[in-house]
């Protein structure tokens, strides 16, 4: 059996996935591709092999030959495309984040459970081999309990002023804490209970002038007592920066490493390594392997690896933590609705 | 010129300071012992080639040649044995923390002040190559202005139950986090102005039944804008694990490692290593630095590395992130009297 | 412009290079596979979107529209079907060892070039991140001039003792220091001049039985007056341990890593890491961009980046050191024919 | 009971031992410094507490009172000093090496032996917590049979030119080999039979005005069949590097760091440590330790870890693989005599 994929977005992010659909996924027939800006769609179509092109994504969705469609387009048109895949009866494999409020999750959520179709969320750590290797390690019991949870997401530069603002990319720690938080339910196998954070402007002056910060810490207490903290920065210039540690009762775990290449330049009293450039750098087998993992779902008919709920409940994490640095005080996730 | 040094306390960590002081501080002349335990004393002194004991530390203040005493022994006792050696005219060394409370620590710092003696406190991190050489870079601008302050203090074993009261250690964030605290001071060159704790008891539920936690992560605001955050753990059963990150607006540093012999086992599959059993491994040529630097103070006429007012902010920190934790809220410095 | 490409050989080495034509050369038409087990053609191709099969290579060799060809088969049938491709006008990229004999190397490189055709050697470290930034720094002038190499190449498993008969591997060293002899003339500039070799069955005595050894130290002697050594061994069980060291005179360089994944496994008082299963593992992105290249090579109409002479060159290594082992004597490149 | 130990040699090498022996050995008594040069004598005496000192070593060894002496002095008087010392009925503790030939060797060895006092020789390796981590493991057989012993010696700076000449030094495959040579019979369990060099002067040329070389690699023939190679450089320009592996049959060892303070400073897109500066940075507990274990020895009256015997089969590699290196061919350590 094989799954007919079309690709909603031909951006620079569409594009990776894309060519990861096209030449890591056995089984999937990459078909169509959707994009307003239709040259885009069409360059990417032809370096992928794949013939059919649409500047409109609805007229994509009538084709009844296609089983599942790739979406990667700004998160504010999320909700929208995917409400129209799932009454168009495809299955839907979203980039991350589903939405950055909870009702937007949620008429998502409702939509794909009405359609009956299955909806994977692009939370690609599931699939890279490090933090794939840690989790098989917690579930074998090797580190016993975990009962504190550790997490740096750390980016080499700013992002773009327009980005940052609060309405698209949800501010900082929203944005840039959003696999951690995932990552924290995932790997301590307990949900967020309150967080609190602490954040402040203290690199790029111009991102304050948007509303938004440069650099947070983030405590977490989860609902089975463990506690946990994850840090974020825009201004790691010496690399992307990704690491977690779980500590555990019998043991712990460290993931992530600051190293790219593995050379070392040795001059006078000193030895120096090159860094992690960015995610795509670091991440990019996750992507490979994340959308196999999807198309494999389809063909098994089970449930996808990362669904709308993991989704929503690490958005839920994300908007607690911003309102706790916008009120300086602690806030429940059971205040977020 | 030299300086006669007496030590007040001979248990295990009176012995470890008793043996830099005897012999890695060339200007210092060790020249006598106090402790109840007349025999801890004698044994001491023997091994150290100290002539003098004394059962009652008064009579060893009475010594008009006596230039300085190094306090080690519980902290309950430290204001007490600070205004006495003040009252004799005797410089001081102590231990950290210099007390758990402001005020024990106003009485001990008031009593100094008043008798034109100088008191160091022994947060000897200062002096260890590694934190000393962040610090250089940090003051040489290697870093630009620094921003996040990470830092992890876990031990690799339940402490006692006794001293695990907050009585005694002042519970678990006092107690592990104040070389923490003190080094935030320090590297980020900013007053701590606001904490917020999380932390539970989870491996040791007898630590539970004195009133203690054995993990915690405590979010860190500072005067200065940065934020910072700080963790420690009871439970790290790999091994002694001290580390600190600042993150620069232009550069970064990581301290701290977690191997202590530069031995590999490569067996099927699997590379290992150790990892450092405890602070005397760790730190032992720190201490042995900070006595010598306590003596060079002391012939210098300056001010010691470590101050009372440096020890009176670490406590603190302390108390804030304790009732941080115990009000389930974040807690102001200003509040701390 | 494309470059058609037909791939002789579909065994397990073959459908690693195939993968890498289908999925990774946008410029290359990956259009016939040859293999006398039409069976493992047939499912290649259909794994890689080729058409076109045949049991006899000779005929994929009369297509007219075939550009050049991929020859992965063993190494003694390379001359024949490098002579036959270059006979038809077809560009080569052969898997290495190019051959076992100098003899047998000349005969490649003269129907070669006596068809005026490329040919490109798979000495894929030349593609590897990792050994492409050293070669670079070294070309930088980053570390003065090269005066030591060191390398090191270790399997985790004994080889086939079919394969370890020198007729069919040419023996421990000239099998797997190739790779190395290779890199010894690339990275320090300069030929191989003498060699002396020590080695010993001390492992796997059934290789004793078939003539080969499992542990072996070559020293290097190069032209230019430097000095080296590679060792090789079968028994690396923690491990594919791949490692390079250039000894300069203003600064050096370390290539290779222990480490296939960022995750630490951290247990009672020790740290553990899993390590590099093997070369695909370890090299799989240097097979694709080397593919990638020999593609580029012939659209650009230029030299390929290691040359049947380079090819020659570290095959007359590999057979001086194995005769430096036989006779317990240095042994002169020039002895060599 | 204590050991009365005089000090025969006040320069920078004896001073470091001195300081060990005056503060780290509690059950030695160190007593009298000689040197010619009286006021270095007198001035180490002072730092280390010693009241006698002695322009004449002769004078000193006439004490009675005296129970062993550490020779720290030129290699070219070892012998004669060692003679005086036996004669005399004290037991000696040596530096490295014991003597440049084996003559000397014999004549230092048959001396002690006459007079039934200990020798040991002062190879700190032995006691270097790495290094006896990793002999600990080989003798417990977590590696299996070691088959392949691997060992860099690497100084980053220029030796002075008067010690370079051979008469002086031995050589810098001698010189800086030596620990290697040691190290390769202990932790291989094996007496070397063969040696092969290669060796140039490849940085320094005034190296090459007096006869010396600045980069070697030895390979190295074992009874039992292993084989090995050590590396030798004068170029480290990065740091002083000491580094062993030993591959066995069912694991190996890897001893060994660059890196001298665990910090790391991180600016754009790299990450750089420190590495270390040089042997008593590196080896100073081991130094420390091989003093404590000598007086020890003396105490237990048993065997001295390291013996005559031992510093005369590394003097004897290193004489080996000199000869090979000039003569280019493989000596078998059975024609040195």
């Amino acid at each position: 059996m094989t799954v007919k994929v079309g690709l909603i977005g031909a951006g620079r992010m569409g594009g990776a996935l894309a060519y990861h659909l096209a030449f890591s996924v056995e089984t999937a027939v990459f078909t169509a591709i959707a994009d307003p800006n239709i040259e885009a769609a069409q360059s990417l179509a032809k370096k992928c092999g794949v013939t059919d092109t649409y500047s409109d994504y609805h007229e994509m969705l009538t084709r009844d030959d296609l089983d599942a469609v790739v979406i990667v387009t700004p998160t504010n048109t999320h909700v929208e495309l995917i409400k129209a895949a799932a009454a168009a009866g495809k299955h839907i494999f979203t980039e991350k984040p589903l939405a950055l409020t909870l009702a937007a999750c949620d008429e998502a959520i409702t939509a794909v459970e009405t359609a009956g179709v299955k909806m994977m969320v692009g939370f690609m750590r599931h699939f890279d081999p490090a933090y794939r290797a840690a989790k098989q390690k917690i579930d074998a019991g090797a580190i016993g309990n975990p009962v504190m949870f550790k997490s740096i997401g750390r980016d080499p530069w700013r992002t773009s002023l327009e980005y940052a603002k609060r309405e698209n990319s949800g501010g900082l720690i929203a944005d840039m804490a959003a696999h951690d938080f995932d990552l924290a339910r995932w790997l301590m196998g307990s949900e967020v209970e309150r967080v609190h954070s602490e954040g402040g402007c203290l690199v790029f002056p111009e991102l304050g002038d948007v509303g938004d910060i440069d650099n947070a810490v983030v405590n977490l207490k989860f609902a089975n007592g463990a506690v946990g903290n994850v840090d974020v920065s825009r201004n790691a210039i010496y690399g992307y920066d990704i690491r977690t540690e779980v500590i555990g009762s019998e043991g712990s775990l460290m993931i992530g490493t600051l190293q790219q290449t593995s050379t070392l330049l040795l001059t006078r009293n000193q030895v120096c390594h090159d860094t992690i450039p960015g995610f795509m750098a670091r991440f990019a087998g996750a992507y490979a392997a994340e959308i196999r993992d999807f198309v494999q779902a389809i063909e098994d008919n089970r449930e996808t690896a990362v669904t709308g709920q993991d989704a929503r409940a690490a958005t839920a994490i994300g908007i607690a933590a911003t309102r706790s640095l916008d009120e300086a005080r602690p806030v429940l996730l059971s205040e977020i609705e």
